[in-house]
């Protein structure tokens, strides 16, 4: 047995237990949430050894700023975690049930998956969000952090699963993988005896390369290439004040859009307004030729691979489209199928936008910020799904789960 | 673009028809089951050609039997094609809903998965099974059926796709890879820019091939290492019953028992029983030490890898254990997570059975033969989960679908 391997089996003996913890997975939580601030010394100390390394590296300073922790962060992950707490348990909700003419009683339960892998890159918070939200839906843990953040990491997960020990549950509910070369993730992708659900948090690369290689299922997250379209029919302040919000709320975020549709008869109208607004930002605007007729030459020119791109930055394609349809065929075309937005006052071309476009969330004037598990809902999130197996849109702790069938019967044989 | 990317691109282009055809669907459905009817004597010319060939390669008696059509089947797979019309349409179904405190309306609806792959082996009939469920649920299909079927496939698919067509739906909505080689299906389970999920139906070597090669996410279906476990507390008759049925009913499919797990406190009247009633059948048991010590000689000596096949055949596995976990120890050690039952009277036991139990299906005092898509009420099935991420057990409409949110306001952006 390979050291993952071995972990891989302590993660199913931990899973087992957890499965029917009840109570004491909030006992856990709110242990973790407690040592989690009576060893930020250490947390920051080992932190510092990160943060150190990074310079040293050549890390960037928005890098560095992400990888910090101090000790305002670390009550804001404690906190974090006894919200965790207090939410509803999912496990053993009753999702449906019947009877059957045999008499047979059939009911399909909530449970948990089992292992759940975690592979993320830089943000040590995530080692603890990516944790208890596990722990809470009653799954064992295996975590693969990047390596700019592994001495936060360690010292993380082993305050964490002390703390989990100390509630009588077994330690190796929480795991982390301490080897943060390539072969390690590689390894854990193939762990299918183990593990029965992988999910990769972190930029394109890393998704893209789970998902090439990965044997276990995967749930891809993340890649946010979203729009607004500005109906014929639209109310073009709240077309203005939604794209502004869209855009530049928080660009370097997955539902922060990156090209707008202005419909032709409202194009002279709307993009002066538009582009007065984001002005504010600096925006850059990337145009097609009908744009830039309109807004003149300070809008850079498009090209094909502005259609393609998630910038993530104050930048957004701006295209002028003949009619609805074309609007929603270049959405069918370039969306990543994350978030999708129309502005318009029109009822028969938002009921048909909301039919036509294939995306996890689909907005009628508002702004596509609002794709976020808390945002809609949901208490938590783990990630957003960009696929449409098992979760599609924010996953909350009902989309950390399984489900099981449980029959009850007297006696009944098949005929 | 190969050959297998353009069916890509055509079933996409389909795919969008097909997620809001409404009614047409059934249209479709209805016109395939008369052209199925209305051509039966093509289809059994062009099975006959596979049939020959079959017969040339030497395939065994059976094998040629599951390839064979006539009338009387091809009316039988014409029956399911309208049964399945019958059934509701999943797609639009509001899962889940709610007005957040900003006054954003979300809500939580069913929509097609998009493209689905299927990959399987000999039986032509899965080709008009699986296509019509896929179209029930409005998903574009691309069938890879096996080389022994080929002839009766592309018959199949032919006269689906006509029939398709003739309601006005698109006829790549339904298409056959005609290319049987691993090249084809190897192209197919990398197909992640078209295809939304692959289900391979068909025996193990063919599955554990599409989970290791797969980039697209997969359902795993089918293993079936079951189990019925007789407690202290069991109505022996009972057991017998149910162990005569979950062994002999059929003990070719994934739901039949492969072991019987006995407390050491009833093994002397309940072995002898269950033996009676399996010798009817002539099922050959291999047991542990303390079997043959009750049994007789007449049971074969088993050995570990008893305990861990899957034998599909008039075989069973019998082992004495010594307590209730030790029985769940070993289920938890050898199943496949698939069914597995106990046999009890006791109250304590039956719950605890239903907890500890990770599988598809737990069953209390009843057959596993159930685990079936039909039996459970769902109406249809395309096959059984034994994976957890998206579908667990049996799969019927509502396990082809995904969701989205579709989200309604007024102007709301995140603050």
């Amino acid at each position: 047995m390979t050291v993952i391997e071995e972990m891989g089996a302590k993660a199913k003996a931990a899973s087992r237990i957890l499965a029917n913890a009840g109570e004491k997975k909030n006992d856990a939580l709110r242990a973790i949430a407690q040592a989690l601030l009576d060893n930020s010394d250490k947390i920051i100390a080992a932190n510092k050894t990160d943060l150190e390394k990074g310079k040293e590296n050549g890390l960037s300073a928005s890098l560095l700023d992400r990888l910090m922790l101090d000790r305002k962060r670390i009550e804001g992950i404690a906190q974090g975690v006894l919200e965790v707490a207090a939410l509803p348990d999912p496990v053993g909700t009753v999702i449906s049930g019947s009877v059957r003419p045999n008499g047979l009683k059939i009911s399909k339960v909530r449970v948990p998956m089992g292992v759940i892998g975690i592979i993320y890159e830089s943000r040590p918070n995530v080692t603890v969000d990516a944790a208890v939200l596990c722990l809470k839906s009653g799954n064992a843990v295996i975590l693969r952090g990047g390596k700019e953040a592994i001495n936060s990491n360690m010292c993380l997960a082993e305050i964490m699963r002390g703390a989990v020990e100390q509630t009588g549950l077994d330690r190796n509910s929480v795991q982390l993988i301490e080897d943060t070369s390539r072969q390690s993730s590689t390894e854990l992708m193939g762990l299918t005896k183990y593990l029965d659900v992988l999910i990769p948090r972190g930029g394109k690369g890393l998704i893209r390369a789970v998902v090439d290689n990965a044997k276990v299922p995967v749930i891809e997250t993340g890649a946010g290439n979203c729009h607004v379209y500005v109906d014929e029919y639209a109310d073009l302040d709240m077309a203005a004040d939604i794209i502004f919000n869209a855009k530049t709320s928080r660009p370097s975020v997955c539902n922060a859009i990156e090209t707008i549709l202005v419909h032709k008869a409202v194009a002279e109208k709307a993009l002066p307004l538009i582009k007065a607004r984001l002005d504010e930002k600096n925006v850059e605007l990337r145009g097609c030729e009908r744009t830039r007729a309109i807004l003149g030459d300070c809008v850079v020119p498009a090209d094909e691979s502005d259609w393609e791109t998630e910038y993530l930055d104050y930048i957004l394609a701006v295209k002028v489209v003949d009619s609805f349809d074309q609007a929603v065929e270049h959405i069918a075309k370039y969306s990543s199928g994350h978030s999708e937005c129309i502005i318009t006052g029109n009822y028969k071309n938002a009921r048909l936008f909301t039919e036509k476009v294939d995306a996890a969330a689909v907005y009628v004037n508002s702004s596509t910020r609002f794709t976020d598990g808390g945002m809609f809902g949901l208490g938590a999130e783990i990630g957003i799904s960009t696929q449409k197996l098992h979760a599609r849109g924010p996953m909350g702790l009902n989309e950390l789960t399984s489900m099981k069938f449980i029959i009850e019967g007297d006696g009944q044989v098949r005929v």
